[in-house]
């Protein structure tokens, strides 16, 4: 059964050829979608994921390279099943070479920040997965585009460390059936794994070091000559890495880089490096500041394939966050953005939230060639639904229509989505869509109104708690006192605010013009500030979490009067008033917070807890 | 090797005969401790644990019951080993039958709430203990008169069920190691078990269950037949019981106890019950009144071999609380007092925490006849010390003197086990029995005074988190805020208080007389509350955080310099050095919490962060 959007995709034959080519897939997709409709096909190998496409009478003309005749084929036949007309003509190019999926999945079968169940890959140490699921994932993937798929968790547990030596041979033949779809994969590795080898340091300047990865590769690649590389997460939140030694990490990045060099391969490391054992008794320390200051000396310092992959904010994926000024800054050096499809903050797959509109104002700040490659952190696991949330599967849809073209208006994803995935009206697909664009904003409100972040149960990061990263040592603080809350994270204050360009500078300096959705995370406000709309700070937040605990639940209702499907129906409902009682906690608890510390009561005299 | 207060013991052999009774363990005991000195022993049965001790001249002649034997012959050994002249005469019982202590040891090798390492008993799913330690843990407990162990966890995990079934062979081969020390066994049951056989229900009241029951206590009688009784914990915190069912916890614990009756077993019912799912927002539930609520309607519903056992408090030991009504309240019911000897939220083995003076506290206001039994929480693990900190010995210690005569001053108990543990000079006793008596007021002043409680770390309960539990579904609130903290339980708040008899309501129903270390459990406060000591409540908390934590450096650089012996020492070290920071944790994150909500500066200008 095909799920979500390939719901009305052509069943594919139960095995494919052996060395089927993306190119023969793309064939045999267009011939069976396409029954007795004729197409003038052309394999252009230079022009690799891109294609053309034009329509003459009843002959449609697709020219492209090994993966851009698939990517031509899947783009006519969502256009096809979503009942657009054919183009004309098109040239379509993707924007960024490599469009990546970070599974962090571990080999125990368990997913880090995992919202849909265990493992797709492995279960119990080994890999164990349903050759049928991994075909459906790979053509879910190709069908919008994206052609890395990253396997095991960046923080590498035993015995995935194996997943470059003895466990070669299996990670090969997972390779073998995601190949046809053109998605390579890629392994995340551990900086240490030298010392696993029996080896005494892991040191890069080590020419020992330097020949062990040396020969992984070369092992490596002969099993699987087209994997995409390595992610690697360092020195952060307890990893391994080359300050351990004294070194970089440019000198990091470069040693596994040079090993991958001769196979074409890409080294991504990641930048999420913080001290995680801050002391809230500090207030010189800010964490959004520590990956510029570690990373911005270096650049220039890194092999040309070395990709710096950077979170879209400063923190950590929180539901509303500045850019991160890394991103801005790096001129020399390639980088990665690195969004979160898994709802780990927005709301786990339980609550609806939709990222495109997110992601769109990321792109508005960021020049579209300022990046060599994007990458998102998977939202999917073994439910039967792969997504937990029937709907949560949009935010996969969309990541690889805007890794395509991040310009796309996120309204026109939504519709072409919904169009794919469930046979609907137009005017209940116009509220659907409409359901999507507001979820994130609708989120917000009840959670993390003008920059307010981080006030989530520690650990789980679902459901408030307004003080549950307060005196803890991961440096996410808002300092919220009887009189005042948020940083000052200006020029006055901590001066993160100075790693960004002017232009940013000047739209974040004065608390006046700082959009509201940012107020507090780059000032301290007392609660009787005034805001640009006339109401107070305090009186702001009270209205913001009332009504996004209204907006809730009419979304709730609305959604449940949607004519889903089984099973997706009820599920949604199920999740729908989940996210009700969620919403209301929210509302609750933390006007209660901002109650018992303001004492300023609610201007409209609405219930707030003693 | 004889650790702790065994230290001097002579080595028992290797082996004891079979069928050793603890009569003939008494003149073995005797024999290896006073080498050639003469004794007239005679067995009295109709005495039990009973003994009575003359010296005559060169003899000594110990009179007892077949465990009274050995009980008199430790108190000789003690006596002798902490140089006390032995006693001309001295008529011993013990105030309580049953002297119990409840392990909290899963089969799988954890110890919820153990902080001493793993389980002495079980390993993966299975028995697994070493003989030798099995013995010595016998003859700790015997030594100060402990005379029951429940070696599983009152929540009963699979395979612990199997304990009454296909375990029992393994179980009694347990029982025969402890049997010569008087130890009998007992073990924790799960309401739900019938299910687990096949039965469709486990109603009380079905004659098919009560047949199981009876079939199980056969069975198990048959391979120990000196077996105390079994431990339930039931309808609390998700666990079975006959709620279930609609029926009481009468018609529950009776049907346990018609089965256990004909073998003479003891079935305990635990009476810590609440609703854990609690809304914050409800201010009229107020978890402390449960257990009462639930039990005191039934005073006199339970047969006589059913044991209620009720925790020292109303909440959940806690480093202070008010004795727990219930047990002021059950007239006509058998009753037996739980403490905790594991540290919980009393500093987890880590802090220093001698817990003999809180027990004095509760034993001024329970009467001695109150009880029919008495149990602890066992700190014990499988660390070569046992219990994580040496000094922690002291608790189960005390624990084994007090539960034998409930009247005995901590101060005597502390300097004989100080005398048989360490070989101090006078002084240095001094001064390590001066430190356990001031650790429960050092602990309590930088982490609860005043009777606030809960500011703890959520499931770990180590470490501060002011409002960890504030809006969590567990009903432990402080409800602090700009203005106050505590709760109202007099009669004009949630009515707690009127679960006391009218002495203790007279002693805590007025605010200005109510003890300090009670004050913020029975009434709310303003910061601006004058005390009796003319300082207002905010001065107060600060006071004593600040108090606390250099009392707490102060007895570190004291206990670093008594002559512990290896490896004693290093591990008081250690521990002493990890309770400083542990205090100014606690000391910095309660001041700053208080001083954001009240915004009213210490008057001594101390630091209190931001």
């Amino acid at each position: 059964m095909n799920l979500n959007w390939l719901r009305h995709f052509p069943d594919l034959p139960a095995t494919l050829p052996p060395e089927t080519r993306p190119s023969d897939l793309a064939r045999l997709e267009l011939s069976l979608a396409f029954p007795g409709r004729d197409f003038s096909i052309t394999l252009s190998p230079s022009l690799g994921d891109s294609f053309i496409l034009d329509t003459i009478g009843a002959t449609t003309i697709l020219t492209g390279g090994e993966t851009g005749l698939l990517y031509g084929a899947y783009a006519l036949i969502r256009s096809h099943l979503s009942g657009s007309p054919l183009p004309a003509h098109l040239e379509s190019a993707p924007q960024y070479p490599l469009r990546v999926i970070n599974c962090w999945d571990n080999m125990d079968g368990s997913v880090e920040r995992g919202y849909a169940g265990r493992s797709l890959f492995f279960e119990g140490g080994q890999f164990a997965y349903d050759p049928g699921r991994m075909r459906h994932l790979a053509r879910l993937m190709a069908s919008v585009g994206l052609n890395v798929l990253c396997v095991n968790n960046v923080n590498v547990h035993e015995p995935a460390q194996g997943l470059v030596a003895e466990l070669l041979p299996e990670l090969s033949a997972l390779a073998d059936l995601f190949r046809p779809f053109g998605v390579r994969l890629m392994v995340s590795v551990d900086f240490s794994m030298p010392l696993r080898d029996g080896l005494d340091t892991a040191d890069p300047l080590s020419e020992a070091v330097q020949a062990w990865w040396q020969r992984t590769c070369a092992r490596v690649y002969a099993e699987i000559p087209d994997l995409a590389g390595f992610l690697v997460k360092a020195d952060s939140e307890g990893r391994p890495g080359p300050f351990a030694y004294g070194r970089s990490h440019a000198d990091g990045a470069n040693l596994l880089a040079r090993a991958l060099k001769p196979y074409d391969g890409a080294l991504i490391w990641r930048c999420f490096v913080y001290n995680c054992r801050q002391d809230w008794r500090d207030p010189s320390t800010d964490r959004p500041k520590a990956a510029y200051e570690t990373y911005q000396p270096l650049d220039g310092a890194f092999d040309d394939n070395v990709i710096l992959q950077v979170k879209n904010g400063p923190y950590d994926f929180q539901v509303r966050e500045p850019l991160s000024p890394l991103l801005l800054s790096l001129r020399h050096t390639h980088l990665a953005l690195e969004l979160q499809l898994a709802q780990e903050y927005t709301g786990q797959q339980i609550d609806l939230y939709a990222m495109a509109p997110m992601w769109r104002e990321i792109f508005q700040d960021l020049p579209a060639d300022r990046l060599q490659a994007i990458a998102a952190v998977s939202n999917l696991g073994r439910d039967e639904n792969y997504f937990g949330h029937p709907l949560a599967a949009v935010n996969l849809y969309a990541f690889g229509l805007l890794a395509w073209s991040p310009r796309i208006d996120p309204a026109e994803v939504f519709d072409n989505w919904a169009c794919l995935t469930y046979d609907f009206s137009a005017a209940d697909r116009r509220t659907l869509v409409q359901l999507l664009l507001c979820s994130r904003s609708v989120y917000e409100k009840y959670t993390a109104p003008l920059g307010l972040c981080w006030m989530v149960n520690p650990g789980l990061h679902y459901g408030p708690n307004p003080s549950g990263y307060e005196y803890d040592l991961w440096g996410t603080y808002h300092r919220a006192n009887r009189d005042a809350v948020g940083i000052d994270r200006t020029a006055e204050g901590t001066g993160y605010l100075l790693q960004y360009p002017a232009e940013l500078q000047a739209r974040y300096a004065d608390p006046d013009t700082c959009p509201d959705t940012l107020k507090l995370f780059f000032h301290r406000l007392p609660y009787d500030y005034r805001m640009p709309d006339g109401r107070t700070l305090i009186q702001r937040i009270y209205d913001d979490h009332f009504a996004g605990a209204e907006e809730a639940a009419a979304m709730a209702t609305v959604l449940k009067a949607l004519p889903f499907p089984e099973p997706d129906a009820a599920v949604i409902a199920d999740r729908a008033g989940r996210q009700v009682q969620n919403a209301e906690n929210w509302r609750d608890v933390i006007n209660t917070f901002f109650h018992r510390l303001s004492g300023i009561p609610d201007a409209q005299g609405r219930r707030i807890y003693d």
